[in-house]
């Protein structure tokens, strides 16, 4: 089984492990990438690799992450240097009647190149933009637009989706033949990012009511 | 406010941006890690980094991952060069007044250094069993044990908590002080992985009920 239409877009980012579980095209790239709420930075310093939790946002054929102009992630990134961005969506716990065939399922993506900084007024703010949205869709237009100072401390990098693959396991688990006929319990337990109850901040003036755009969110 | 009573056990692990988020007691540490359900594992491969979301599953001061043998992850890892072991929890997504201030509610634990390939029946075994309890506490019992062809075919591998942070941010938005007069709303939403409705194997026998380990499933 074969998921993908598309071939590996370069060596390096085919999939090892389970190829039949890689997808290469950009409609399920951009899907993960979309839902998920943190990616995990991977990039190299002396040899030694720092794998950093970000917001992410994508746009376009480009993923952009922000960070503090001080900060050893966006200094070494910015650089140019190779890094790899990697988005995980649990989507359950896969139960089998073998410990050894125990699973998850789960969409993934895996980026590799190198960042650039962004540059100009328009397409960092359009970053920002994209990185409030994805917290809430609508929050952009319900707070303060960053101020020209408050964006003078931030940078925006871009990373090309050139070199994107995705790997999702979905289904149920898979025995060995001999196990079908073994007592164990066998199945999925599927797993979700929820919302739990809102907590408006203790300074809130009492007459802001919670917005629809935070009611309405889902993962 | 430093959160944290203990120092950072190196000055690579130290945490720089926010560092009034940094927490290395080894309990914080601990927590983070046996409720994450999934790890990015970062290693770099001809200067370019690899970050692969894996299982993971803490024994004392070390944490394990496994794969198969055939794995570039388990052979480039298991040679023993530098790693990077990031696991993240969100808790929330923080909306503040401004579009500036807007952040995220996350526990995540950093780990660096270099693996050991696990030798031994007894402790692959353990490995084996905290890796499959990880899914859900109690499964190890009720299921077949792997075989000698299948711990055959897969490589545990463990990594030194000796280097560990990690990194806390709770509560509510903070603002400018300019902003609290705002009329946006602003407030947390919690967020929580969750299990969904339980979905038994196809094929699996009608007189097997689900046991009480996955009914009482909590992330």
């Amino acid at each position: 089984m074969v998921r993908s239409s598309s071939p590996a877009p370069s060596e390096r980012s085919r999939v090892r492990r389970a190829p039949a579980r890689a997808d290469y095209d950009r409609a399920t790239i951009d899907a993960i990438l979309d839902e998920a709420l943190v990616a995990h930075l991977g990039f190299t310093v002396d040899d030694q690799p720092y794998v950093i939790p970000t917001l992410h946002a994508r746009i376009g054929d480009e993923v952009y992450v922000h960070g503090s102009t001080a900060s050893r992630m966006v200094k070494t990134v910015g650089a140019g240097v190779p890094v790899c961005l990697t988005a995980t969506l649990l989507d359950g716990l896969v139960l089998a009647r073998s410990a050894f065939n125990h699973s998850m399922n789960y969409r993934s993506v895996v980026v590799l190149g190198q960042a650039r900084y962004v540059e100009g007024d328009a397409e960092r703010t359009a970053a920002m933009e994209a990185l409030t949205e994805r917290l809430v869709p609508g929050r952009w237009a319900e707070c303060r637009p960053p101020s020209r100072q408050e964006m003078k401390g931030t940078q925006m990098l871009a990373l090309s989706l050139d070199e994107a693959s995705a790997k999702v396991r979905a289904g149920g688990p898979v025995d060995a033949a001999e196990d079908y006929a073994s007592d164990a319990w066998a199945g999925v337990v599927p797993l979700r990012l929820t919302r739990g109850a809102i907590e408006p901040d203790e300074q809130l003036r009492d007459d802001i009511p919670v917005p629809a755009s935070v009611e309405a969110w889902v993962s």
